[in-house]
Formats: C-alpha cells, structure tokens, sequence
C-alpha cells in the first residue's frame, strides 16, 4: 500500500531538497495538499519563474536575474578591492557582517578535478581578465577554510601574482573544516579584518 | 543586502513547508539553484501535476488522483469494516502493520468548532449514509489519541449508534497526545488488535 503515483511522485520530489528525510518529505506533500494550496501553487510558481530566469552576474558571476547583480551595480561600493568567495550564501554572509564596502567574485564551487571542476568551470579566466584591467588593486581571498577552499585560494593566490595584485586572505579564526556559510557574524567579522596579506 | 527578488521568492516559499526555517529554505534554494536544476524541475512538475489532478476518493475521501482510490476498489478487502482515521499518513501507519483488511474512512482532519471545521467538513453525512447502507457492520474508530480526535470519534460513535453500527475504539496503549503517524508499527498494531467496543 502506498500514496497514489502523484502524491508519490511529489514525496520523491520533496526529498530531493537538502535535509528532508522520508518523514519529513510526507508531511510536507500532505501539508500542501490537505491543508495549504497556497503554499503549493506558490512554490511550483517561485520554481518555475527562478528556473527560467535566474542566471549568473555578468559581473561578479553571483545568481540573480539581472545581467548585472545590484551589488555590481551599486555606486556606493569600493571598485579596488575584489573579495572572492565559493557561493552567493557566502557573499551574503559577509554582508551581513557590514564589514567590506568592496564588490565580489563568486566561484560558484571550489576546484575539485574528480568531477570536472576546473579553473574554467569556476570563472578564473574571466576573473585574470577582470585583474588585468587594473581597477581591481587588492584581491581578498574568502574561500571555505576547508581542503578544497584553501587548495583553490592558493591557486587564485598565483594568478593574482601574475597580474601584479596585492592579495589578502581572512585572518585564522575562522574555525578549521568548517563552511563559512555557518560562522558567525563576529567570527567573520574579525576574520575579515584581520585579514593577511599573501606571500606568493 | 539581499537575494535578487526570484531567488527571494523561492526562499520565501520554500520557508512555507512544515519544519522548513530561514537557514534551510536558502540552503535548498542555492541547492536547487546552483547545483540540481533537474531537482528543480522535478519538484516543480510534480507540484503542477499533483495540483491538477489530485482530489478525493469518492468512496473514503483520502486524497488520490482516482475517482475511486486503489484500497477501495480491490477486491481483497473485508467490506463489513470500515476505519475511521483523520488522514491519509494514518491510513498508512494502519496499512503498514498489516493487521487490518477492511476499508476505511479519512475525515482530512478533527471537529474543530474555531477553525469552522465541523460534521459537514469531515464528510459525516456521506459517512452517515454509508452506514445506513447496511453493508458497514463494524465501526473501528482510529483518530488521534488527542483531545480533539477524541471529541470527534465520540461523536462519529453517537451517529453510528443511531445506525445501529457496532463500534470500536482503538485499545489504549497509543501515547496519550501523540498522533498516530508517530506511533511505532509493533505499538499501533497492538492497540489495533486490542480494540474496544464503545458503550453509546
Ligand atoms: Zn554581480
Ligand atoms: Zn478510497
């Protein structure tokens, strides 16, 4: 005995979200569907429109529907300092500390040869490009501090080198293995003014 | 600073599921987003075909998108049983210990006077009629061990009573407060076999 092939497919479906579980994924499709249709139809809505319209930040490579993110955008932001970070939630993070007054480069993953994950994939001769031109004087390294997030900073360290840019890295402090998606705002605070200047 | 307005949307309305708060309705947003279009799209055509399609069984009103559910059209079924439960993830507690073989009855919820759900909303007067037919001699009642799924099977008993529908409770030994799509298989398969006749 199961739930009909719809309600079935709409559980498998749910549990295709991070964190949702069998459980979680049942009472999900049976909220939406007994007791809040608003809730479904708005969501297949949110879907549908993100899906179709949201892309990348010519710019900064962050998700947003715009060509060019409000962030790339905004005439209050310093032009000279460029913070790179692995994912727009990271980017968010970082704002919300209201520490940095700069503009982004959001790698969107880290370097990680067994899946294909090459300097191509994560925007870096877009990025060389984009320090050659010379506006950008100090490049901020805010990868996770993990494995991977520091093998990538190293090798944008070296391109940054190439070009004659100054590059920093956030201060120790940001707790070792950890994703900085969950530091805390003082944490990542001070980690980021802290920050060090990298010996290339 | 915050998400482009479609990627907020979808935020918004992932934070609409039962259990889902801020830290995880962006979390499945950027995963959907970035990493899992398919996922996306999947949750998205599900929702749409389970939104169109999905509706109630004519006969024990669960939700399907049959006019007649798969349960009570087999031919396997005792049909001198009739299970009153209040939705569809308890019919399929009840139906994954194996200990029942009759049909059943899903209310989509409690008398609930406040929320403007009373007999009519629950389906009662099908319910009466159907008792009415004869067929049903044997009323096993199976909602939540709540007091609110206590008003109601005492009520739906009153009318079974009028009928003349002999009438069960579940046995004691469901955790008092608890709902039913919590309680363990070995538990509920227990306080089934040791139903009770109610005294009207
Ligand atoms: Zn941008
Ligand atoms: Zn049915």
């Amino acid at each position: 005995m199961h739930y009909s092939p719809l309600i079935q497919n709409l559980i498998d479906s749910l549990r295709g979200l991070p964190g949702v579980g069998p459980k979680s994924a049942q009472r999900m499709a049976l909220y939406l569907l007994e007791r809040n249709p608003d809730a479904a139809q708005s969501l297949e809505l949110s879907l549908q429109q993100a899906r179709e319209k949201v892309g990348r930040c010519q710019s900064c490579r962050t998700l947003t529907e715009e060509p060019i993110c409000q962030l790339c955008r905004s005439e209050r932001r310093l032009r000279h300092q460029l913070c790179v970070v692995e994912s727009p939630s990271d980017l968010l993070s970082i704002e919300q500390t209201g520490v940095y007054q700069g503009l982004y480069f959001v790698l969107m993953g880290h370097l990680s040869p067994i899946d294909g994950i090459g300097p191509k994939e994560l925007g870096l001769e877009q990025l060389s490009a984009r320090l050659a031109q010379g506006e950008v004087t100090e490049l901020i390294l805010a990868t996770n501090p993990t494995l991977e997030g520091r093998t990538t900073a190293d090798y944008i360290a070296q391109l940054a080198a190439q070009q004659g840019v100054a590059v920093s890295r956030l201060a120790q402090g940001l707790p070792m293995g950890g994703e900085l998606e969950y530091v805390d705002s003082a944490t990542l605070s001070f980690a980021f003014s802290g920050r060090k200047p990298v010996d290339s």
